[in-house]
C-alpha cells in the first residue's frame, strides 16, 4: 500500500464551485474522513498514524475551502466549514461516512453531525470541546503566542502539541520531521486562513451554556479522546463532551498535549479501529432485516 | 486502632431538635464526613474501606435525619437533607470537612458544597450524578425492582451494587457478609425513609438542563469516581460532572458497578487519600501567609 508520505494530491471541484484538494487512501465501503485542526494543511496529518487507519479502512482527508491547496475564501464560522465538508462529500459523491475531527476540526465534525445526521456513522472526536462551554473563547495567552504569528514555527507547535517531557518533545520532533520531509507539499495555509479560522473558533467559544444541550442530539456512538494535559483545549472538555452525548466514550492519552494521536499514533490507531469495527457492526446488526449480523 | 466492625455508635443532639446517630474514628483535624447511599444506615459502609480511610485521618459517618437510628421524618429533598447534614455538624463543632458522597449522598454532597461552599475543603463523588442531568428521573425499572421493594434483599443489592462477573459477585457476598456480622446493628432504615429518600431522587433527576451550570460554582478540589458498569448511575454522569466541576478529577474502576468502592476499597482509598493529600497542601499553601507549604 502507498504511504501517506507519498500518497497523491487531487483535486475535485464542488457544487459551491470550490475546487477541492484531497488525498485518499486506503479500501472500504464507507470512508473515515478526516477533519484538519487550526491552520494544518494536507501535510500536517501525520503518516504512521494515517498508514495505520488505512491499513484496514478508506480514508479521506482534504483541504476545507480556502485552506491550503483548496480555493475559494476559508470561512470565518465552524457551520460554514461544515456546509464546506458536506460540499465536497457530495462531490466526492460519498453517501455515509465516518468521521474524524481534529481540534476545530472536531468542531466540524459535531456540526456535521448535527446538520446532516445521515451522512454520519461514527464520529471519533480528537482534541475536542462543544460550542458554548465556558473556558473556550479563544486558546490561552500562551497558545495563540505559540500557534497563532504569523511565520509559525516548530518551537511554537512543539509547547502546544507536545508535553514538556522529554519523550513527548522526542516525539513532536520526529512528527515535525515526518511532516516536512514531503518531496510535493501541499501549499501553505495563509494569514487570512488563520485569521477567518480564529474567529470561527472565538464565535464557537462564546460561552453559552444552553448550547451544551446541542448534544444530546448525536445519536451517533462517539469515540473523545485527548492527551492528558492538553494547553489549547483542556482534557476536562472531553468530559464534558462525553457526559452529555448519549453514547460516547472517552480516553486521556498520558504524558500527551494537542498533538496526542501523533505521538502516540500506534495505540491512538488501534482504539479508533475497535471503536469504528464495533461501531460498524452495531449499525448492521440493526439495520440486518432478520437481526442477524450482517 | 478500633475496626469499623467494632467502632461504637454515639448520638448527638442539633439544633434543628434532631438526635443523630454517629461514628468516628481515626485522627486529624479536619474530619472526612461520609454521605450514605439510598436506604443505606450506618452499617452500609464496608469495614475495610473505612478503615483504610481511617488509618490516614479523622472519619465522621452519621444516619441522616429520620435514617436508621436518627431521630426526625427523612426529608423528600436533597436540598432538606443537606441543611439537616449541616445542622449535624454544627452540633459537632467541626468548621471545616472533606466529605465523601456515596449516591445520593453525593447529591447531598454537592448540595452541601453550594450552600456553604466555606464548611468545604475537597470533595469525593462516588457513584454520582449532577442535578438535572437528563435521563435521571428516576432509577431504571431492574434497578428499582432490585433495591426498592419493601423488604431488602441480598440479591437485589449484589445485582446493583456489583457487577455480574464471578470476581465482582464474590466480593459483593464478602461485602455483605461483612455489613450483616455486626455486634450492635445499627436501626434498618424504614419504609418511610425509602419513599421520601426516593422522592427527592425523583426531583433531583427532574431533567432541566439550565440547573447543570451550577457546577461551575463548586470551586472545591472534586475526585468523581464510579464503577465502570453502574446501572443505577450511569457512568457518563461522572464524566459530566468532572466536566462541569472547574477542578475535577474522574476515574472508573474495572468490572465494577455502584459498590465499585467497596469492590475495589484498597485501591479507592488509596486514591482517596491521595487525592485529599494532594488538595489539602495545596490549599496549605495557598493559605501559608509566606507562600510557603505550611
Amino acid at each position: 500500500m502507498t504511504s501517506y508520505a507519498e500518497c497523491p494530491t487531487k483535486t475535485v471541484g464542488a457544487a459551491n464551485g470550490a475546487e477541492y484538494a484531497y488525498r485518499e487512501l486506503g479500501d472500504g465501503t464507507v470512508p473515515l474522513v478526516l477533519l484538519q485542526h487550526f491552520r494544518g494543511n494536507l501535510d500536517y496529518w501525520d503518516p504512521p498514524l494515517i498508514d495505520a487507519l488505512a491499513a484496514r479502512r478508506r480514508l479521506v482527508l482534504f483541504d476545507n475551502t480556502g485552506v491550503g491547496g483548496s480555493s475559494g475564501t476559508t470561512p470565518s464560522t465552524i457551520a460554514q466549514m461544515a456546509h464546506d465538508a458536506i460540499a465536497f462529500l457530495d462531490a466526492m459523491g460519498v453517501e455515509e461516512v465516518d468521521l474524524l475531527g481534529f481540534s476545530i476540526g472536531s468542531f466540524v465534525a459535531q456540526e456535521i453531525a448535527l446538520i446532516r445526521p445521515a451522512l454520519v456513522r461514527a464520529i471519533v472526536l480528537a482534541s475536542a470541546a462543544p460550542k458554548g462551554a465556558a473556558g473556550m473563547h479563544g486558546w490561552a495567552p500562551e497558545v495563540i503566542d505559540a500557534v497563532g504569528k504569523r511565520e509559525p514555527d516548530p518551537n511554537g507547535y512543539l509547547r502546544v502539541f507536545f508535553s514538556p517531557s522529554e519523550a513527548s518533545q522526542r516525539a513532536g520532533l520526529a512528527t515535525l520531521q515526518r511532516i516536512f520531509s514531503r518531496a510535493d507539499p501541499d501549499v501553505p495555509t495563509s494569514w487570512e486562513t488563520r485569521q477567518h479560522q480564529y474567529d470561527a473558533v472565538l464565535e464557537w467559544g462564546e460561552p453559552n451554556h444552553a448550547l451544551l444541550q446541542r448534544l444530546s442530539a448525536i445519536t451517533q456512538p462517539v469515540f473523545v479522546a485527548n492527551g492528558d494535559s492538553d494547553p489549547m483545549i483542556l482534557p476536562r472538555y472531553s468530559y464534558l463532551l462525553a457526559g452529555l452525548i448519549p453514547n460516547a466514550s472517552v480516553k486521556l492519552y498520558p504524558d500527551a498535549a494537542h498533538g496526542f494521536l501523533f505521538q502516540h499514533h500506534e495505540e491512538f490507531a488501534a482504539d479508533v479501529e475497535a471503536f469504528l469495527g464495533k461501531s460498524s457492526s452495531t449499525r448492521d446488526q440493526i439495520n440486518a432485516p432478520d437481526g442477524r449480523s450482517a
